[in-house]
């Protein structure tokens, strides 16, 4: 593993690696935040999944999340959303290949050899982050906008006992429905039977999530009719769910919207991991 | 006046416009952020200076200053460090010309023809922005980062009775002396005997600042040298200048350093503001 940046933040540490990932078969990068806690014993850990043509760097830098970490002793990890580099598959389009790669395992060519970001993010990212920094691995909880909340939901769903609590701003929660998610999982998954289950509505039907649940979107989301929130609605009233889903007036899909609600989410994540 | 953006955020309106600029000759952008509560009545403004290389966008979206400035009713104005543009004066160096433009009125070829970023900030733009929104002319403070320091503190010093309150993130204090400074009034002032009264050591010698002063300077501060801190503390020690000079442990000159302590700078000018 290689420091890449390490900046003193909210008494903690703001902290950029990369490593050589197995899984995606490139090094890969990610931020993270270690509060000051971390000095002494191990922390809990909330992930944080970002959204289309972001990388570990848009969330750590604008969502204004490390004071209110800092403030519950939890440290924050933002992984890449995709592998990246020479070698590594892309397209031009903004919503495919490198800077969307959909938090999903691809099986088609060209995207199979590096795009594995589920396991990347499930398996091996965790790995190096408790192996190398004072992060409990027992205490994991999940957060994400957009793209990055669709990886959320799913992980969450997907993976149960993994994460403690899930959350998400604006996210995809209908892909198999939507322009953001037909194009992409048919490209990395070919044939719509062979489509994994990564869907958060499809999902909120078959399983749900044990635990809490929190999601804000807002009402003047510009992408509104990609995300799906209705089909997520209704599945997760039929189900019984419990959870929030809050429709925020006259918020967008920007960092300004996700800003304003983080210390929300960090709060209900932090009530999750020291309970 | 242009919209270029207008985003929902902490409960008010973070925006971006542009309008044609009398001093500066060119269009010029900035970003507003208005609590909610100008929309019932006018608020009390905190200027935002940003540093070398930034545009009025850097502090908006890194800086997490909006949920306090939401928190105590205040606006905060972000202008741009320069005019930019076709036809606007340019130099290769990041620290010279369009991105550097240190908060003065130029009088030297090629930059006098727009570089008039005193009369931009003091003047025009405060006559812009309280007759397009609800902001109180009466009550209005300052801050700033690195080269944005220096323009609050000089732009405090130099103008007595216009800002309740003063504070700077790692401000360049002593430009006369340092490579961030007499490179740059050099081009845009000439010959030393012309540079103009804009270093804020000497300013403290002469005047000091009639008001509520806070600065914040990391001990890591990987630009330490060409910041002058020593110098400006030694001249408020000899005035006797009631204020606060911090030197924060281990941070250094990032934004990861400003956001920690916007916070406190925030309730601060809040303070003189609301009194």
């Amino acid at each position: 593993m290689k420091t890449i940046s390490e900046n003193r933040c909210f008494g903690g540490t703001q902290g950029v690696y990369s490593h050589p990932s197995d899984v995606c078969r490139v090094d890969m990068t990610f931020g993270l935040f270690l509060p000051e806690e971390a000095e002494h014993t191990p922390v809990p850990v909330l992930w944080y999944l970002s959204g289309l043509t972001c990388t570990h760097e848009n969330a750590m830098s604008k969502a204004g999340a490390q004071v209110w970490a800092a403030d519950h002793g939890i440290a924050l990890c933002f992984p890449d959303t995709s592998p990246r580099g020479k070698g590594v598959a892309d397209d031009d389009a903004y919503d495919l290949g490198q800077g969307a790669g959909f938090y999903v395992n691809a099986t088609q060519k060209p995207w199979a050899p590096h795009f594995q970001m589920w396991d990347y993010v499930a398996k091996e990212l965790p790995k190096v982050i408790t192996a190398n920094f004072a992060i409990d691995e027992d205490r994991q909880s999940i957060t994400g906008h957009s793209m990055g909340g669709h990886g959320a939901l799913t992980l969450g769903m997907g993976l149960p006992g993994q994460y403690r609590s899930v959350s998400a701003f604006a996210p995809i929660c209908n892909p198999t429905k939507s322009d953001w998610g037909r194009k992409q999982f048919a490209a990395y998954w070919g044939d719509e039977k062979n489509w994994g289950p990564h869907d958060a509505t499809l999902l909120m039907q078959d399983v749900g999530f044990d635990g809490p649940l929190l999601i804000d979107t807002g009402t003047d989301d510009q992408f509104w009719d990609l995300l799906g929130t209705q089909a997520f609605a209704d599945a997760m009233a039929a189900r019984r769910q419990p959870g929030q889903l809050r429709l925020q007036k006259g918020y967008d899909h920007s960092y300004f919207f996700v800003t304003t609600f983080i210390e929300d989410h960090i709060a209900f994540h932090a009530e999750a991991l020291y309970s």
